[in-house]
């Protein structure tokens, strides 16, 4: 049935993106309006039905389902939106609820970062795999299970939770507040740290020519790629915490593939490298063979592409 | 059909256990063998095979089925010992054509920490959850999941592996090699090794009294019961670093049982409570709120009633 097509939602903080899929995963169209997060979840939800309505109408063929990636924890069952820390005001948004009176499709929602996963075990670089981890490398270290082939939510939805692992007791003051999670060294804030304690301690690098409140991770990439020793250290020690995060994941779960994605990933082996080393002293011999690790590769489509997925029936 | 009877065989280093179970999980009979491992995995299984021929002509009702917990790594669709560190001379043993072949039931085998698991998620302290963790705390510290109510057992059978969980990136020499696991605070070795560094640091304790070759867990169990402050505070360091672990392990999966067994959580809130703190300290709001920390209830019987459950249809 290649005639039907599935809208995808991607709902961030700041933009919603919107587009119509095909069964194999290709956007045929896409667009997006700004979140407009500050005025409520009602707001929101509103114009987002709008922005459902005019894909539907625009479609040249029948939308056959609608499926949502949302940046929070979500009653997958109840289509409640239970929290959303950058979504002002979210305390259980009832949110298939609330567009079914909108629009007479049901509306499948779950968290972006399963979504994500989903996205790219479907149609990316998890397909043909039963188990797997997606990550995202970004502000924040994001995580989704494939787990028997499905998107695995634990008891509440609240699994895949891959960025607040501690892998360093007692570490690194995380912005969650705990101490020593992956992402207290991986997430961007993280980066910024080290590269500023370095710095402190006198290194040299060509990075304190930008002022500590402007620099950026794609700085650290740009020195690291000028061979900038600081910047090039930085990235290996986040790198190789990373791995070991990782390994203790393959570990449990003896996973097929571990997916990267994000924007910090664009740095690729700077930290992927020290991220294999790290995830090859960790791994058991078991969990080692039977894992790969790749790069994502549907980039910022993952969040569409894996939103229609949810609303295709299972293969 | 409380008439059937299932067999279950606990296969461990120095005993093969066997026992009749009903199918409410009570044993109805066992009896032990030595398991003479020196001697190879071919005597090792054909001693086991007249174990289980024993049983089955003393069963007062028709066995229905046999299961077995093996010390090591099982590829449970082929039925194979893939290998087993205190099994000498195992590598790939096919255990269940070997058996196949003597006895006219067919076995079904699997790790013993997968076992242990499901004999408490079916008839002990993880009834009732989908979703759960059990670890073993003893020389080792073993782990098995439940996933959606099941064994999770991963790509090549290797699942559940919680004792090599990182929390303290270059922390203590683990007797895997590695640094920093659970295991190297938590087993055996760790605790006996992290008060004998407290000593050598000249730290006050009875536990002084006893030459560090013999001492014990029991011994430090003991002397915290007492009142000693090195045990205690060995066990709240360990108890600390497993509650991280278990916190991990929580928001990866949103779990909503850990279940803690085996020798060590004899000494109780000693461990258990640190643990909780630990775990607390750790675990995210949603992952907090959805899980409980039990104590196991089968105690060694975990091993015998989880084989047999293996037999057993799933209900």
């Amino acid at each position: 049935m290649n005639n039907e097509l599935f809208i995808g939602i991607d709902l961030g903080g700041t933009d919603i993106k919107g587009g119509l899929v095909d069964n194999a995963g290709k956007i045929v169209f896409e667009t997006k309006i700004p979140t407009e997060a500050k005025k409520g979840p009602e707001h929101i939800f509103d114009r987002m039905s709008q922005l459902i309505q005019t894909l539907r109408d625009g479609a040249e063929a029948i939308v056959a389902g609608i499926g949502m990636g949302v940046p929070g924890q979500v009653d997958v069952d109840a289509g409640v939106l239970v929290e959303a820390p950058n979504l002002p005001g979210v305390d259980r948004f009832p949110v298939m609820d609330f567009l079914r009176e909108r629009i007479d499709i049901p509306v499948i929602l779950d968290n972006d970062a399963n979504v994500a996963a989903l996205g790219e075990h479907a149609f990316g670089a998890g397909q043909g795999v039963q188990h797997m981890l997606m990550i995202t490398l970004g502000t924040g270290v994001g995580g989704g299970l494939i787990l028997n082939g499905q998107v695995f939510r634990g008891a509440m939805g609240g699994a895949g939770e891959f960025g607040h692992m501690v892998v360093e007791a007692d570490g690194e003051l995380c912005g969650c507040g705990r101490q020593g999670c992956v992402e207290a060294y991986v997430g961007t804030a993280g980066l910024l740290r080290a590269v500023e304690q370095r710095l402190s301690n006198g290194e040299a690098s060509s990075l304190a020519g930008i002022s500590s409140e402007k620099r950026r991770p794609k700085d650290l990439g740009d020195a690291a790629e000028a061979g900038d020793t600081v910047a090039r250290e930085v990235f290996s020690t986040a790198g190789h915490l990373l791995g070991i995060a990782m390994g203790n994941v393959a570990n449990l779960l003896n996973l097929e593939r571990i997916v990267i994605g994000g924007g910090v990933a664009a740095a690729g082996e700077r930290i992927l490298g020290p991220a294999r080393v790290g995830f090859a002293e960790t791994a058991l011999k078991v969990s080692l063979k039977s894992l790969e690790i790749v790069p994502a590769q549907l980039g910022n489509a993952a969040g569409l592409v894996g939103a229609a997925r949810l609303a295709m029936p299972v293969l």
